[in-house]
């Protein structure tokens, strides 16, 4: 069911985008811990297992960078065209990110 | 922004209640302390702060159940029904889990 597959799919990345984009400026090294283990266990938990396996090589190619929020939005921005890509979508433009997601928190 | 507050959190269940419903029906041990690491960090990374804060403590109240897909399913629904309450909306009959997520996958 390829629909639901896609609606969950922008759902997640919904989520992602949100949290690295509020993710701290400066954090802290368990901070830093805490987001590089939330990607890694994610891509084992995401319920689409192909989706899951590619994503999981991906971290392993690029791992997530966690510095600050700029390299962490950045970095997943980069990811998600990758996965863009390889389904033979557009490419997002990473200058956009700041007006396309907002928490509302 | 209360409009964006609550695309944020039904982008948000749409993935937390499809990985619970795909978890390993037989979880291993490594399995198990995935999920239950993934909802911790989760609630520290949660964009949205009240809801993160709010969310840590109903996980103290009510740890993650990760020993089958069905108790892991059934625990994020009623943690989802204590938010619901908290927030003044209509109680979910967990009964009907399985109809309302589909990942397609
Ligand atoms: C981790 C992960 C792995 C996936 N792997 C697969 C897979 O292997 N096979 C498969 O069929 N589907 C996969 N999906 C789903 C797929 O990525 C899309 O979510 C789905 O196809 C719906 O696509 P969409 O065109 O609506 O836009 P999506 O890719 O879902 O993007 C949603 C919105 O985010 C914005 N956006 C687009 N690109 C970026 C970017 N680079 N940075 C920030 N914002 C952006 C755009 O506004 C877009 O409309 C995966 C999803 C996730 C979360
Ligand atoms: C972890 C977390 C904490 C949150 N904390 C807050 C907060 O403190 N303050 C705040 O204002 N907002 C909070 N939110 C957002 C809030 O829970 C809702 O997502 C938002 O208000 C939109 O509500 P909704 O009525 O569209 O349905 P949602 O609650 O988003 O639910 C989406 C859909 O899931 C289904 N559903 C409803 N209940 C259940 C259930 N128990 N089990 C399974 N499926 C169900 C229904 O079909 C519903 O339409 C939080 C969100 C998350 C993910």
């Amino acid at each position: 069911n390829a629909t639901a597959k896609a609606a969950l799919g922008r759902a997640t990345w919904k989520l992602l985008h949100t949290m690295t984009l509020r993710y701290p400026e400066n954090p802290t090294n368990d901070e830093r811990e805490a987001l590089d283990s939330y990607f890694h266990l994610f891509s084992r938990l995401y319920p689409c297992g192909e989706c899951a396996s590619e994503f999981q090589a991906l971290l392993k190619k690029f791992p997530p960078q966690t510095s600050s929020r700029r390299a962490a939005s950045l970095w997943l921005c980069a990811v998600h065209n990758e996965v863009n890509h390889r389904l033979g979508k557009e490419e997002f433009d990473c200058a956009h990110l700041d007006d396309e997601y907002d928490c509302g928190c």
